[in-house]
């Protein structure tokens, strides 16, 4: 085992750790990140992410569908929210979207520096597993986490990708030892621990039950976002 | 219910926890408030932390004994580092110990605008949940963390604490069921869990397998160390 992995538990931990010549995989299962895998392994062309809501609106001038949410709602004005299911429209195919969401966009503007940046979900978690042994470089999974503070289901993401790197990439610090642990005690009934979160509380206030179980779903797609230049394309 | 239990994995993410009127339970298991845990129960009469090393030297012209730790060595010049059984001397009972060390000191001195601080370690896990029983204020634990980075076993601790108050306090947000979560997959062999840990394979290094064994051990103690102005004393 020559490559490592490390995880990083909220964007304000990332000034502790280095991007340069690594590969980030950035991961906001509710529901950024799910809805990006969604989005580009249903035929949308790019997706470009902004961490400000006013310069993602400009993007509908470009001709962009553009997605904006802020804690966990759809922002008025904006063609989509954040929910997977919206990326999935038949429209969509072919079409560029912009989005701005409250936690995942922020960190994949924090990771620009690396090597490389890709998108996780549980969604495509075997692929981005998969692609993590083929790379060269060293893994930091970066959990978006909930306006600065550690979330279950980014972590649990953390844990479930380690376990599927324990035979090709060694630990570089605790985290990546603590999520695996946590993942493998939760994994025979993810859903029933996450239902237990704060986010997913937030969410079932908001009537988004269906798509906590979508993001759930492991290894629906094999296609992996990858951030090239401004926007993410498929892999 | 009608009490909250938080945790804050690193003092870096502590601006997101207001620490007014709260209980702060501060942990840095490796080794800072183990040995202070043991020194009050041993009779030292109060352990002053200072997160400056210049500033904690001074305290020796005022006939402290003085304790300093970095990077889990023993700094020159200091009478004890940051040994559990350095602080149980014989000698030391009725004396004041000033202390500074990489982590501990500063978690709580950035935990200062609190309602109580005391000190956690598993010395005195149940002593200190009962102690949380009893306090009308909500809890939340403060993990020292290495250099600003999240650790397995301060975490574990948190997980352990919550455990113990899981019928009297809830969970303010996610780390507190996520390091429940995984204390509970753990517990059953603490110390093979924790000798993965980067902390211990540091110390290991430099020779202080004992302390881990030591710092493991769950209620040894009653006493709880508690902040009063710049001083711990028995509570």
């Amino acid at each position: 085992m020559s490559k490592t992995i490390d995880v990083c538990l909220s964007p304000e931990l990332l000034h502790l750790y280095p991007v340069e010549n690594k590969l980030v995989v950035v991961v906001d299962i509710l529901r950024a990140t799910s809805c990006m895998t969604a989005g580009i392994a249903n035929g949308v062309k790019s997706i470009t992410p902004k961490a400000d809501l006013e310069e993602c609106r400009k993007l509908k001038e470009k001709g962009y569908i553009i997605a904006g949410e802020r804690n966990g709602k759809h922002v008025e004005g904006f063609d989509l929210g954040n929910s997977p299911f919206g990326y999935m429209n038949e429209e969509y195919k072919g079409k560029k979207i912009g989005v701005t969401t409250t936690n995942g966009t922020v960190a994949i503007n924090k990771s620009k520096n690396a090597s490389e940046v890709i998108i996780g979900s549980f969604l495509n978690l075997s692929a981005v597993a998969e692609h993590c042994k083929k790379s060269p470089y060293d893994v930091l999974i970066l959990c978006a986490g909930w306006k600065g503070k550690v979330n279950m289901e980014d972590s649990l993401f953390a844990g479930a990708l380690v376990e599927a790197l324990n035979e090709t990439h060694k630990s570089a610090c605790d985290p990546p030892l603590m999520m695996e642990k946590m993942y493998q005690a939760a994994k025979s009934d993810l859903l029933g621990f996450v239902q237990k979160s704060s986010h997913v509380s937030r969410l079932q206030k908001i009537g988004i039950g269906k798509d906590i179980e979508f993001c759930l779903e492991i290894d629906k797609y094999t296609e992996i976002p990858v951030l090239r230049g401004e926007e993410l394309i498929k892999l």
